[in-house]
């Protein structure tokens, strides 16, 4: 095993920059304290930005889980019939955590490795309404970029209220909350914003804030993941409960460094690395599981019946790259390479198909490997990294 | 404004020791990888000594309102009947959260600034029976330390399950969970244990184990808080969604500090902090806000009509010491002065004694600072701080 130090190409939590790590170290001011409610000041329109949207952020100390769920409780009230398109892990997460609720959501089921599509959201829609739609942005467990603008558009159009999960999404794909008719929008604090775990983020537009002010003094199935609590506090530059004051401070930092090169540049980098990464590897014999893939994940099959483990297990012991597996149906099936955040760059996409590469030479496959690396330069000459590496 | 650096003596957050900065600033390893696995497994049977459980400890990314709502959702079934013992803002929080899950809980009250005492709580357990019995060990709106051995050997005796918060008593007051027969204990990370807030901990009794797992397969009122889920991953050193794995490094060099001198040193610490500040602000003239002081947060009464802003607030412009005020109906009465974790030592209570006598003397009051620093003196000589302080 070499003693470089472990790289991680997991889809999330990914690397963590240095100066995000230092803020990690520096001593929390007080969460009750005018240091810090001015820091909550700064931070909520930064996070609207982020999310574009004008309605509101709530920040809560839970992982993405915890901030779907909290969607889930706050914005659909018991008996209301909700619809969920689901191709892969986390369009079913959205299933489970609104039967946790008593609902019965109805699915509009994809192929693993498909995108739903907005028309097949509408027949749904067509044959009866919803209170609520619940979608996948970039569905992690596939690698698969959804049409969110698309669905969405046919939600609000069907009179239904957008909910979405962007955990791997913001800050890696175009995402404009408002523009796009998403009432609420899920991020997490691992992927995209470079942060450890431990932060889940909820973009509220004006119509869902105004849905959590209708359902003032209703009964709410939930407490601690109340959405109207959590908005009515950010409102005043507060939290209802003792926030995670350590990864807001690195929040503060992970969007100074997005804030440095603009959201447009952002995204362009990320979609400059994937496509380097997925010319990289099909070049090398691999096969693009997705038929829509996503900048934040790269999921493979390797050729020849090679199992994914042997070249997650190579890259892991020659290179010390962290890459992942499948989930569930697609455990022996797939790899998936997570390049999310500004830590991943143009020699990230470099090395992770040459370490792909030299883990199929090592299982008795010929294949040229200037092939592959040249796959990657022209990609990367095709769409090139709007900015330089930012400090790691 | 004094130019030092700020301290806080507030009831949590507190202080963090440096050396658990330092591990936040570390690169976290993968929440999936064998490493991490690693050190679950190490911290899981170091965290059941902590709470003195032989069951399980479970750690989830939230605050640690959401491992009280864990613990009453996932132990208490729809229709049960809860009895929750209430003398201030956190026996309430109990309250409000069941009655968030649908349920109308009894309440045994108590004045605020004072305990409830097993024989109210027996007094209505008589009345009827409870499935479970919601308690609070240190209430840290009061600062009331809570006879929670007698409390939950009435309730185990009348048939209940017995849930407490320990959260600002864990690590601060003496605490073996199944010893004192408490069948779910929470605690928080920003407390005790010195770290950022972030962490709930949630020790299960193997009562409490037997009744998650014949729970499995029913309805659960929520998902991201349920507990069998957590437990269960527990079981094989894992979690159930993304752990905050910054945080569990911090918690792993936390569980070192207080190993190191060992559990009834780190209790005797803060009894003989907690016992010189009492004394040295009585011998100011403050007097004690509870009938029954917890050594986790002292609640003064400031003498002669002074309010209590103007003590925080002289003690913050001098010194740059945050203390805290009261909470809900105790806003202008009380202020108070939390002393939790190990970066706490004789120096402090001295300093914190200091620094309230200087604000009363800004107040034009009369007071002898030799009386109350003495006093300080005198009681760290009757109850020793057994170990030295740690690094910082």
């Amino acid at each position: 095993m070499s003693a470089a130090p472990e790289r991680l190409f997991t889809p999330g939590p990914v690397e963590i920059p240095q100066r995000l790590l230092d803020a990690l170290a520096r001593r929390p001011p007080h969460h009750r304290s005018e240091v810090f409610k001015r820091l909550l000041a700064e931070l909520h329109p930064r996070l609207c930005s982020l999310f574009g949207t004008s309605g509101r952020v709530v920040v809560l100390a839970a992982s993405g889980t915890g901030g779907m769920e909290a969607a889930a409780a706050s914005l659909v009230r018991p008996g209301e019939s909700v619809v969920v398109a689901v191709a892969g892990k986390f369009g079913e997460r959205w299933v489970k955590i609104l039967r946790a609720y008593g609902h019965a959501p109805r699915v509009v089921p994809g192929e693993w490795g498909q995108a739903v599509s907005p028309q097949a959201l509408e027949s749904e829609l067509a044959k009866a309404p919803a209170a609520a739609v619940f979608l996948t942005h970039s569905e992690t467990s596939t690698a698969t970029l959804h049409d969110l603008r698309g669905q969405a558009e046919v939600a609000r159009r069907r009179g239904a209220l957008v909910v979405s999960d962007v955990i791997t999404s913001l800050a890696v794909h175009e995402f404009r909350q408002d523009e796009f008719q998403v009432d609420a929008a899920v991020g997490g604090s691992q992927k995209g914003l470079m942060l450890p775990p431990g932060l889940a983020l909820v973009g509220l537009s004006e119509r869902a804030l105004a849905r959590l002010e209708a359902a003032e003094g209703e009964h709410s199935p939930a407490f601690y993941l109340d959405l109207r609590r959590a908005a009515a506090s950010a409102a005043k530059d507060d939290t209802p409960f003792t926030p995670a004051v350590s990864l807001i401070l690195a929040l503060d930092e992970s969007l100074r460094m997005i804030e440095a090169i603009g959201l447009p540049a952002v995204w362009q980098r990320h979609a400059a690395i994937a496509a380097a990464i997925r010319a990289g590897a099909q070049a090398a014999g691999f096969v693009l599981f997705s038929q829509a893939p996503a900048d934040s994940v790269t999921a493979l099959i390797p050729p020849a019946g090679i199992s994914p483990k042997r070249i997650l297990d190579h890259c892991y012991a020659e290179r010390r790259f962290v890459l992942a597996g499948g989930q569930d149906a697609l455990r022996e099936k797939i790899l998936r390479i997570g390049h999310m955040g500004l830590a991943y760059g143009p020699d990230d996409a470099r090395a992770v198909v040459e370490a792909l590469v030299a883990s199929l030479a090592a299982q008795d496959l010929t294949i040229q490997p200037d092939l592959a690396l040249r796959a990657v330069a022209r990609s990367l000459k095709e769409i090139p990294c709007e900015s330089s590496s930012p400090t790691r």
